[in-house]
């Protein structure tokens, strides 16, 4: 299946809260993000509410990457909305190193399925071969082992 | 199942392609759908890409509405998260009313599944009996039927 776009959901469960609660660090390591995984930034807008949580896009001229935390329940939600060359997993991955959540899962939607369309639906974000595998239909979750060193 | 969120993706196929290449109608439109939806706008980002389409995210209170268009196809994909009272499917028919879609696809998947949120799960986009019914897995679709009337 050709789509035109592909769009990454990933949940980041049991972060680290004080970084989830900082506009200025949220928005750095999105636009780093977002730059890692070859896209090109065009602007980005972050905001944050009261009393906690930051919300935030980074739109790039191959779509966009969001953000929006919940610093009480130690969670964010990202989503890229990709086309052509970007690489949402280096991405995802990056966010994960500063975000340090316990868990992380994804899921991938193919958007724009036009027939003749010519970017190819990139394989779904694969695990580590520790959380459960991708199940075929754009779902995979790994596990984040924190303490004891990183391992994804 | 009660989420943090609600992420609606909506593909939006066979659309009057010069609304699609207008960076200001398109801004206009989509400030105007989060409007309707009850959301309070933070800031808005339009890109305008070349030769063609349009790219922009408004950043709401609640989350975000995004826009990504490929006028060369007549396609346009619109996803919307977010959380707490908002209208999302009235933010998806105004787009519709605009945009003269032949057809709008949707899926509905939750964001931050947490034990004990407050925030419940919203119906799935349901479809107005014309398209296929939803799955109960968080996919509907149905059929905009243009010439002869409007019929959502």
């Amino acid at each position: 299946m050709n789509s035109l776009g592909r769009h990454l959901l990933a949940e980041f469960y049991d972060c680290q809260a004080d970084v989830l609660n900082s506009p200025a660090r949220i928005e750095a390591l999105m636009n780093e993000a977002a730059r890692l995984s070859g896209a090109t930034v065009v602007q980005s807008v972050f905001h944050m509410f009261s009393p906690h949580g930051v919300s935030g896009v980074v739109v790039v001229e191959e779509s966009h990457l969001a953000v929006h935390t919940w610093p009480e329940h130690s969670y964010a939600a990202v989503d890229y909305f990709s086309c052509g060359e970007v690489d949402c997993d280096t991405a995802v991955r990056y966010l994960a190193e500063h975000l340090r959540p316990a868990r992380v899962e994804t899921k991938v939607a193919p958007r724009g399925v036009i027939e003749g369309s010519e970017a190819p639906l990139d394989a779904p974000f694969a695990s580590n071969g520790e959380g459960e595998a991708s199940n075929g239909e754009g779902e995979a979750s790994f596990s984040l082992k924190n303490g004891e060193g990183n391992e994804r």
